[in-house]
C-alpha cells in the first residue's frame, strides 16, 4: 500500500473557497482579495479562489466575478473555481479561469441535497463540462465528494467509489480528487482507495481532507505515502463542516506544511507567513482559527 | 518501516496524570476519582492516575496518596504513577501500585529544568528505581521524554535517542516509551525511532504523543504501523503543553479510538462514553476540551 514519500507535493490553497464558503461571517470582496494576496505571499501557487454556485445557496460566493477581476494576475499563480453545472462553467469561462473543479458526489442523498441531482446526473454533468473545458483549453479537475463517508447514507463502499472514479476518469480529468467532506475517513481507507483508483485509472491523484474528527493529518500522511501528488488545505484550517455545526474545517495549510516539511517533502510554502495569515483570517471572521501552528509556534528547523 | 496494523492496541489513559498536571485549575480529589471512575466505565483498563513529584512543583498532584486510596480496586484495572526519583518511588510503593512510569529526559537542558538532574543522572536514577521495582514486584515502565524535539536544545538526533534507549533497556523496562513532550515530531521520525529501538532492544514499545502542532494522530498512526503495542492518550485531549501556553495537550482518547476502531484495531474502549467524559472533564476545568469527537459526533459504524 505504501510508497516512499515524494520529494515534493502540490498544495492547493482552498481557504478562499471551501474555507470561507462554510463560514457564516460574510467578508467584503476586498478582504477576500487580501486573503488571496497573503496566500500568494506565503508561497501559494495554486488557489481555489471562488465558487460559481447560485448566490442564494452560497451567499459568501456571490461576488465570485468581482474577486476574480481583482486578484493578482501572475504567470506563476493559477486560480481555480468550483463548478457544479453548465451555468457555473459558463461563468467560470467568462472570468478567464484556466482551471475548474467539478464536484461529483458519491451518494445520491448528499448529491441531491448539495446540488439537486443524483450521482448519475452529476456524472453526466461532469462529462459535459469536462468536454467543454477541454475544448476551451481549461483544465478540468474532478472531485468525488463524500468518498469516505456520507452524513445521510453512512459508510460508502470502496468498490462504489472505485467504479465511480473509473467512470469519472474516462472524461479525462486533469486531476482526480477524493474528498472526505465530513471528516469521517481513516488512513487505511485513504491508502486503499487511492491505490486502487491509481491502478485502475492512472489518473493524477489529489485528496481533500477535513479535520472534523482529528484524522485529517493522518489521512494526509497516508495519502502522501500512497502516491497522491496534490493535497488541498485552507490557511487557518477555517471552514467548518456544514453537517457538524461545531466542527473544525479543512486541514490547515500551516499545520500541513509543518507535517510535510518535517518529513522533507517540499511544498514551496512559508510556515511563518502562513501562520500569520491564519491568525489574520481568524480575526477577519471574528473567531480563532482551528490551526495549531499559530498558537504553538513553529518547532526549530530540523 | 511499516508493518501491518495489529488487531489490538493497549491505550493507557493518562488524563488523570499528564492531562490534569498541565491544567491550571486545581480539581478536588473527589473529582479526580470520578474522572478515573468514568474512564473505567468507558473501558479504560490501564490508567496513569497520579504523579509522585514534589507538591510545590506540581500542586495538582499533591493529593496522589488520597486519589490512590479512593479509586476502585478491580482485578481488570491497573494503575500507574509517575516517578522521577527514589522519594517518589517510595511513595508509589507505599500506595501499593503495581506499575510505575519513570521519566528519563533525552536532553540535559530539559532534564535539569524538569527534574533537576542531567540526562546521565536521570538514567542512573532509572536504573536504581528499576532494580527496586523488580525486587518489589512492581512493573517499571521507562519513558524517554523530548525524544522527538526539545524546546531548549531544538532537534534531538535519532542516534542519541537510540543509544539512550539501549541503555534504558538494559535495566529491564516492562515497556519502553518514547514521548513527544512538546508535539514536535512527525510520522517518519516515529517510524525510524521505533523501528531502530525495537530492533536494538527487543523492548515492548509504547508512545506518548501531544497534538501541539496537529501531528499527534498521524504520529499515532505511524506508531501503530511500526509495531508499537501501547499508546498514551487523555480523555478530552486535556493537558496543554508547558512550553506553549495556548497549545493543545495529549492526543484525545476519544479521537484516537475513532482513528483506531475505524481501521479495525481493537482497544476495548467505548467511543460515546469517552466523548461524554471528555465534555464532562472540560466542564470541570472550565474550558472546552480540545477533543473533536465530542463536537463533531461519531461517524456511523463502518
Amino acid at each position: 500500500m505504501t510508497a516512499p514519500l515524494p520529494s515534493g507535493i502540490d498544495v492547493v490553497e482552498v481557504g478562499p473557497r471551501d474555507g470561507l464558503q462554510n463560514e457564516s461571517t460574510l467578508l467584503p470582496t476586498a478582504t477576500k482579495v487580501e486573503f488571496i494576496e497573503r496566500a500568494i505571499a506565503a508561497g501559494a501557487r495554486r488557489i481555489e479562489a471562488v465558487s460559481f454556485v447560485h448566490p442564494r445557496l452560497v451567499p459568501q460566493m456571490a461576488d465570485a466575478e468581482d474577486v476574480m477581476a481583482a486578484v493578482p494576475q501572475r504567470d506563476d499563480v493559477s486560480y481555480s473555481g468550483l463548478v457544479l453545472n453548465r451555468r457555473g462553467f459558463d461563468r467560470a469561462q467568462a472570468t478567464g479561469l484556466s482551471e475548474i473543479n467539478v464536484v461529483v458526489v458519491a451518494t445520491d442523498e448528499f448529491s441531491k441535497r448539495n446540488q439537486g441531482v443524483t450521482t448519475e446526473e452529476g456524472l453526466r454533468a461532469w462529462e459535459d463540462i469536462a468536454a467543454r473545458a477541454h475544448a476551451a483549453g481549461i483544465r478540468p479537475v474532478a472531485t468525488i465528494a463524500v468518498a469516505f463517508g456520507c452524513p445521510f447514507e453512512g459508510p460508502v463502499s470502496s468498490d462504489h467509489v472505485v467504479e465511480l472514479a473509473r467512470r469519472v476518469a474516462d472524461a479525462g480529468p486533469y486531476e482526480l480528487a477524493l474528498a472526505d467532506t465530513i471528516g469521517a475517513g481513516v488512513p487505511t481507507q485513504v491508502g486503499e482507495l487511492v491505490s486502487r483508483i491509481r491502478e485502475e485509472t492512472g489518473a493524477r491523484m489529489r485528496c481533500h481532507f477535513h479535520n472534523t474528527r482529528n484524522t485529517g493529518y493522518a489521512n494526509a500522511f497516508a495519502a502522501a505515502t500512497t502516491g497522491v501528488s496534490t493535497l488541498d488545505a485552507s490557511i487557518g484550517g477555517i471552514g467548518g463542516c456544514p453537517f457538524a455545526p461545531n466542527a473544525t474545517g479543512n486541514i490547515a495549510t500551516e499545520d500541513l506544511e509543518h507535517l510535510l516539511s518535517g518529513m522533507g517533502v517540499r511544498t514551496g510554502l512559508d510556515l511563518e507567513a502562513l501562520s500569520r495569515t491564519g491568525t489574520w483570517i481568524g480575526e477577519q471572521l471574528g473567531e480563532e482559527a482551528p490551526a495549531l501552528l499559530g498558537k504553538a509556534g513553529p518547532f526549530p528547523q530540523r
